[in-house]
């Protein structure tokens, strides 16, 4: 029997969620669009391969998988059907497909993906944020900007990264190219936008937390090219909390 | 014995209040801020005057109150007491107070504002919103900016808004001043702002509901002339939801 494959864009707010990939026994992401998929495959499984596993509390806006369905439906009709779904099961609507599209066999959400996106909002300020709750980093001393970006230089490109990932990180290779790691703000918000083919486990927020000390004057900019050079996890800054990253797009 | 006026700036998410007013038994703004008050205040009950009573599930950004206290602290210090009792009360840290300042007794949050600002969120596409529930109005039919535009123009200035206002608005006039009425967008989000000296209640949601119409093209920029000197609530369109809708800020 001849399958149709899917490609859906994801938005997600990571709160209620143990991350994208499915747990048994925990509310995941893969796990609430493995429950609602049977509704439009004849009432059989079919399996969510994503693009970024992203980790607990972590949001996406443009998150990418891709699925095998028995029916060769029009797009928009399985927008409908899985937002319509998700919006019954869940208490509140925290997962939204927001496109859908049919590509062929060769497409493959993780595997075909050429550049990732992400993006991480930090307030600024003294006092603490009662609309950006869980969706930003409150940080209360002042972040010097132009340090930050800095230090980004020396991150930026094709280095070894042991130093900025987690120990669990089970990549074969500690080996990535950064194409973008920029630092920008806008009254008391600032966004890091990072790019690159892939990531190691908990890349983007060691990252931040570590130009944080620079930004905080705690560390030079200089400073970072030697966290990065001693290729030791122990050098570099605390991982940043998961709920001010953003998984925004990415290009296949 | 005299007492220390204080002028508050406060930002909450509305979502799990039943509006700015102190209610009996029902979890309100005012009513936080009266409970973490005394704890600055030698143990006694301070009085919270606002600069706009927001609806239940409207958010601000830029509330103003005055508060007198007994004692006279620094401001920085009442900042700081205010969001650590407040976060010791509170679940999550929905209410943030993020500017003190001493003011004189001429100064009265609500008489004394000389224009209150509010932004109204609206995000259209097809797809809900995961990540702006209870953030922004989700209208899944296009609008068109233009049009919408064209019809502010008649609402702008000085007029009779009885068409816009609640039946249960006890101002004694209809009579306003809107200063400002314009419709944005970028990408996907339509923010519409509005200024004016003071506001009728339901004033802004109500314009938001009829300018809806005139986006998804149910009624023309011309009908919206006619709403309005028809000076009758059931002419204009229905009340935009609450969620949409944030006080921003408010000049003295």
């Amino acid at each position: 029997m001849s399958l149709y494959r899917y490609k859906l864009t994801i938005e997600y707010d990571g709160t209620p969620f143990h991350g994208f990939q499915y747990q048994l026994g925990l509310p995941s992401v893969q796990g609430e669009l493995e429950k609602v998929l049977p509704y439009i495959n004849k009432g059989d499984f079919a399996k969510v391969y994503v693009a970024g596993r992203t980790d607990t509390g972590v949001h996406a806006i443009g998150q990418v998988a891709h699925v095998d369905l028995k029916t060769n439906y029009e797009s928009f009709k399985v927008l409908q059907a899985l937002n319509q779904q998700l919006r019954k099961n869940l208490k509140e609507q925290t997962i939204s497909v927001t496109n859908v599209e049919h590509v062929d066999k060769n497409f493959h959400a993780r595997f075909s993906a050429q550049k990732r996106f992400y993006l991480y909002r930090i307030i600024n300020r003294i006092a603490p944020t009662a609309l950006n709750l869980k969706r930003a980093w409150h940080i209360y001393t002042p972040l010097n900007i132009a340090s930050m970006n800095e230090a980004a230089q020396f991150l930026k490109g094709h280095h070894d990264f042991t130093s900025f990932r987690s120990i669990e990180c089970q990549s074969p290779s500690p080996i990535r190219t950064l194409d973008e790691l920029s630092i920008t703000e806008k009254k008391e918000f600032i966004e890091v936008k990072v790019s690159s083919k892939s990531f190691l486990h908990h890349q983007v927020r060691n990252i931040v937390g570590t130009l944080k000390l620079v930004g905080q004057g705690k560390w030079s900019p200089n400073h970072v090219k030697k966290v990065l050079e001693a290729k030791d996890r122990r050098t570099a800054g605390p991982t940043a909390p998961p709920y001010g990253l953003y998984l925004t797009d990415v290009q296949y």
